[in-house]
């Protein structure tokens, strides 16, 4: 089968969208297309250059015997900026509070297409240089966990709030969920990551950050560092955290009438800093 | 800015890919592009081509005031095929069996490029039309449900095991759990759902159907009707599920001492039928 240009670029486009940062070798493509490797170089600048100039993100090429073509789905400024207005407006424009003050959320943070962005997202601010595994801890910020570890293409993690028989020998610690105020336990099969790997972490809200502050003990426990934490929505009170240096795509102060929620000016200048897209 | 064609095929490409199963009208693409409209349904011709011939699943445009082009994430029969051989092999070449007799799959379930090709399985098999929500439990099947309602763009609910207090009120049943041979229960906000919805279930793993069975009498409770049910291995023994008519990617003999693992015919052939891809 032989294929025009625009049919190649047309495949290439789709295989890298479909695997953010996997490396993909030349060969793989000409083997695919039947095609010259200096053919299909000038297919790569091709798609180089309409992700550049459609702001779509980036895709670079590595040299070398282990080189390739690889796509970051980076997101530029003016996305990030819109998307989390619009995310912000969502929340507080409907009728959301919950019996104890509650926000309902899940319409939001279980909606393919959002989680995916907000994958994206995570992935241009948070830094994911060998990194080995996404960690979160059920239930709510498993999505969103998911979409930022195939953004990032690296393995996701789950922490059980109880240990399960069917996962194996677990390691577990003790916590106070500040949601509750109850002591309560989490904990990883001991099989599922080794010592000195390094991770990130992903949790849907943080309010005193209690649960991050476990997750960042059981971390401890198994030998682990964390490289990042990443949060969706951070309440404005308390200021005092437990734990320092997280990413808060959003910021809520529960004291509002309205459940005020908007976007965190800080991770907007992140990404001008990363990536002048 | 004015686009090449090959240019204008890469940008269609990516935005098709990366929403499965939603119709862009085609203005969106001419303001996008700044071009006329004729120029862009050559395009998308080209795209609708490139995609049959490279087997990357359908595009299909649909004619009318509300019309547009969608891209529809089928995959090919070969390709279904040597996934789950894959998979299978996976499965069984390692040391995977846990105390209790359980297989540790943790590593293949929440691989995001794995459970990404499950979902876009799922959604070749299992007839997702006129369905409003798909309908998992918590918290092993949690990342293929998301990839498959990603697939087939239908929200995502997830079943809890506890009645969470930041949920709001809930509706919940009570269930003989057939792994650990115990009465738990499960529930569902009340909010999440609308009565007369239709939905699918999605689940990681079957023996006897018992948490199956309870998603469905949770259904029944809402008043809501279930279009089908998935799960990505059931096993051969016992033959007599609680739940009938459901969709089982992979088959496993528990008795087998490798535990043996094989692709389910029925799919395999299922895909031919459907598609002839």
């Amino acid at each position: 089968m032989k294929l025009k240009r625009n049919e190649r670029i047309g495949a290439i486009v789709k295989i890298l969208t479909e695997h953010p940062n996997k490396t993909f070798t030349l060969s793989y493509f000409t083997e695919k297309f039947n095609t010259a490797k200096s053919t299909l170089s000038e297919d790569v600048m091709l798609v180089k250059s309409v992700f550049e100039r459609m702001k779509l993100g980036r895709v670079i090429t590595i040299p070398g015997a282990s080189g390739g073509v690889r796509y970051i789905p980076d997101v530029s400024k003016d996305e990030v900026y819109n998307f989390l207005q619009t995310i912000s407006k969502k929340i507080q424009s409907e009728d959301r509070v919950l019996p104890g003050g509650f926000l309902y959320l899940i319409d939001i943070i279980y909606d393919p297409d959002i989680v995916a962005s907000i994958g994206n997202i995570f992935a241009s601010v948070i830094d994911y240089t060998n990194v080995d595994y996404l960690v979160t801890i059920e239930t709510k910020g498993i999505p969103m966990a998911l979409m930022t570890a195939k953004a990032m293409n690296i393995p996701l993690l789950i922490i059980r709030k109880n240990s399960k028989i069917s996962e194996g020998s677990s390691l577990g610690i003790t916590y106070v969920s500040g949601t509750s105020g109850t002591v309560q336990t989490m904990s990883l099969p001991r099989r599922n990551i080794k010592e000195g790997s390094r991770v990130i972490l992903i949790d849907d809200f943080m309010r005193g950050g209690g649960t991050l502050k476990g997750m960042h003990d059981l971390m401890k426990e198994f030998k682990v560092e964390v490289a990042a934490t990443g949060v969706l929505i951070s309440t404005t009170k308390p200021e005092e955290k437990m734990i320092d240096n997280y990413f808060s795509l959003l910021e809520l102060d529960e004291q509002s009438v309205k459940n005020k929620v908007w976007p965190n000016e800080k991770i907007i200048n992140k990404i001008s800093e990363n990536l002048n897209l």
